[in-house]
């Protein structure tokens, strides 16, 4: 192990979780722990200095950095229970490919505020993108002879990196989502008297099903909703899930239906993207998944069909989260710092699964050079055969993901999260030209 | 007070809460204390017994009757924190105006199915509808000589019965709302980098802004979501919301819109129904408020927006429910049992406000006739002179309903919540002719 005495910077990207700020609170905790590695600016010199990047690359871009070392105990800890990016995010990519001029600029930029700020460690959590993000920044690191140590924290509500047995926010999502499944249920079926009534519910994931699968876990007898899970993995026939729903309605008294937000009709194509209508300002009409899905149903079976679209309600509720995953994603922090410490740098941090029953696992590191822009789906054979719902395979999978609950403290009747103060450090370069 | 003995039928109707369970839950344990007027099945007669109609008033033209005084204590304690409609609810309405003959027969079932099983005690918890169907069940029993003692509970997330206070079902449905809007506020503005943001959160509450306006109950600083609430009483200049909308996210980077489902434009017209366009089943396009108002924005202002319609999720939510709201729901059916036990009839149980800081409530009795039919609306003072958030004046009287959490039990990371086991008593009567 060689010690490298230098400053930290973590930074957060793509779409927030409800857990990715407990991933700034396990880093932030490690490095409080490696003081030899990182110490406390004593002498008003900033060597040693823990740094958050505001809004992820875009703030390092811009130099817009925190000093969290300055943060209190208490907000690191209320972070393990406080939804979206503390830090801010951004979507903003390095992208050697399709913008290799400015791809070169902005690496050149980084490098510069890294040597400006003597930024030794840089920990980043996101998703496949922000994956690439960090390999790329450690290839460069290695190329410009720069001491750099950089590991990735995984992070996506989607749960579509490679390598990890899953990620951290997807144990939070579908616990969420699963709760309102079963709720919504329960009200739907509590309704349906003279005529059966159908619910589409619309979840995230883009082309990836596993939040949409993970709401099989709200059935806990074969007449429990939902009665239908659709995921982008598979293309349906429109006719076959008409059928099914009707089906569900003569056999129950009503049909709850979850429809991953990509979903796709036998041809391929998105059933939330099928018009060719425009609204007054030109813009097709796009009215997502579960709405397309619930005209379709009372269209052709004339079942009156009432629809949610959950929205980044899903990935934001902490009020309800899923203990377990704030436990790993706080872990996923803490292994990240605790590898840089120990003189790792190109790997991203993954979750390994020991067992799922009892639930044990622990985490480990795996080349950031095999995760970057892979994505990962849904086994086929953890679906029945008509595609319809998930089966036994998934649900040990899935099971254990959401035991728990964050319980966030209250302050009026609601949730009390915190807020790190954005108070920037002084830059020391000129404005970037962007 | 005069004793009158014989059996008690209590009843579920219109669209569900998280609480009206809850009321089920306070009419049996008020029956159970009063055991001399409702006293348990002996000697195998059914006189004395607590019966729930299944479905509603649906239920009891049916005679589908469950017999309650068997369901375990442990059920009646669940039915507190399970949301939805536990005897099954219905929509069904006696019309003496629009439809008088159908009217006339059903009136003759219900009482031929009353006198069957000798119901003397007749509770319906429910809205503006519900309470119109006791007034007439109640003014029938004296027309025709049956006695009977009927006391409306009141029930629903519009909060727009009158003289209560407030409605069971409407603290839970706000607290749940303002968690979501400040979860998902704070999701936007972590992503609110480069370009503003903005975020439509669609509520229920049908003609009454009540919902929508709690979630003003998320702000706690001037810069906090939700910076727009819009609420069906205003009639609203699309081109005044706009502006709106492009302030705030020139000023917090960011904007979050709250707009219930009934919001109208400055003609009067329901802006969620805003469309002359049909399917391709020629159903007309309803896309929701929220989904419209995303799109009007987008193209007007070119402010990538993103919707939520949180649908039948937010009055099912008891995974979070207000432990106030839960506390008055079992308060309002105990009070309905021990009014007619008291002699009372055609009353509906109310909650009366004693002090708003500290929160100090009781209830008491209104008379149906002043209720059945009222819908009591947002004050115009209650909310700011350009239209845009409920003030002070709302908040006092909204901020002690959601109070406190109830805390459902769990099981593998989810709710556990109760059921009813429907196994009904033996019908007496040939079916209805329906």
């Amino acid at each position: 192990m060689s010690e490298l005495v230098g400053n930290m910077l973590v930074a957060q990207s793509g779409g927030p979780t409800a857990v990715i700020n407990a991933s700034v609170a396990g880093a932030v905790s490690a490095a409080w722990r490696n003081a030899h590695v990182f110490p406390q600016d004593a002498e008003g010199e900033t060597v040693g200095t823990i740094y958050g990047a505001q809004n992820g690359i875009l703030g390092i871009l811009n130099e817009e950095l925190i000093d969290l070392s300055e943060v209190h105990q208490s907000v690191i800890e209320g972070l393990r229970y406080t939804p979206a990016a503390a830090l801010g995010t951004c979507r903003y990519k390095i992208d050697f490919t399709k913008k290799p001029e400015q791809a070169k600029v902005d690496m050149d930029r980084l490098f510069a505020v890294f040597q400006a700020h003597d930024i030794r460690y840089f920990f980043y959590a996101g998703g496949n993108d922000s994956q690439d993000t960090s390999l790329k920044i450690h290839q460069q690191a290695i190329e410009r002879g720069y001491e750099l140590r950089v590991i990735g924290i995984p992070k996506t509500i989607d749960n579509d990196l490679p390598h990890t047995d899953h990620c951290p926010g997807y144990g939070s999502v579908i616990k969420y989502c699963a709760t309102t499944v079963m709720e919504v249920g329960l009200d739907v079926g509590s309704m349906a008297t003279d005529d059966g009534s159908c619910c589409v519910i619309e979840v995230m994931g883009r082309s990836a099903g596993w939040i949409a699968a993970g709401t099989v876990l709200a059935r806990r007898f074969a007449a429990d909703p939902p009665h239908i899970i659709l995921v982008p993995e598979i293309r349906y026939d429109i006719d076959a899930i008409l059928a099914r729903i009707k089906e569900s309605v003569a056999t129950f008294g009503y049909c709850v239906v979850v429809a991953g937000e990509g979903i796709k009709d036998s041809e391929g194509k998105e059933i939330g993207a099928d018009f060719n209508q425009l609204d007054d300002f030109g813009h097709p009409l796009l009215s997502g998944a579960a709405e397309r899905l619930g005209q379709i149903i009372f269209g052709k079976l004339g079942t009156k069909t009432r629809t949610v679209k959950l929205g980044y309600a899903q990935r934001a509720a902490a009020h309800y989260g899923s203990a377990t995953d704030a436990a790993e994603a706080f872990a996923c922090g803490e292994a990240a710092v605790q590898a840089a410490v120990s003189g790792q740098s190109g790997y991203m941090v993954k979750l390994v699964r020991e067992s799922s029953n009892p639930y044990r696992w622990s985490t480990a590191l795996h080349p950031l050079a095999e995760i970057a822009n892979v994505e990962h789906f849904l086994p086929r054979d953890w679906i029945s055969e008509d595609g319809f719902l998930p089966n036994e395979k998934f649900i040990e999978y899935a099971r254990p993901l959401i035991e728990g609950e964050t319980r966030p403290p209250t302050e009026g009747g609601l949730p009390k999260f915190v807020a790190i103060e954005k108070a920037r450090i002084e830059k020391k370069l000129s404005p970037r030209i962007a």
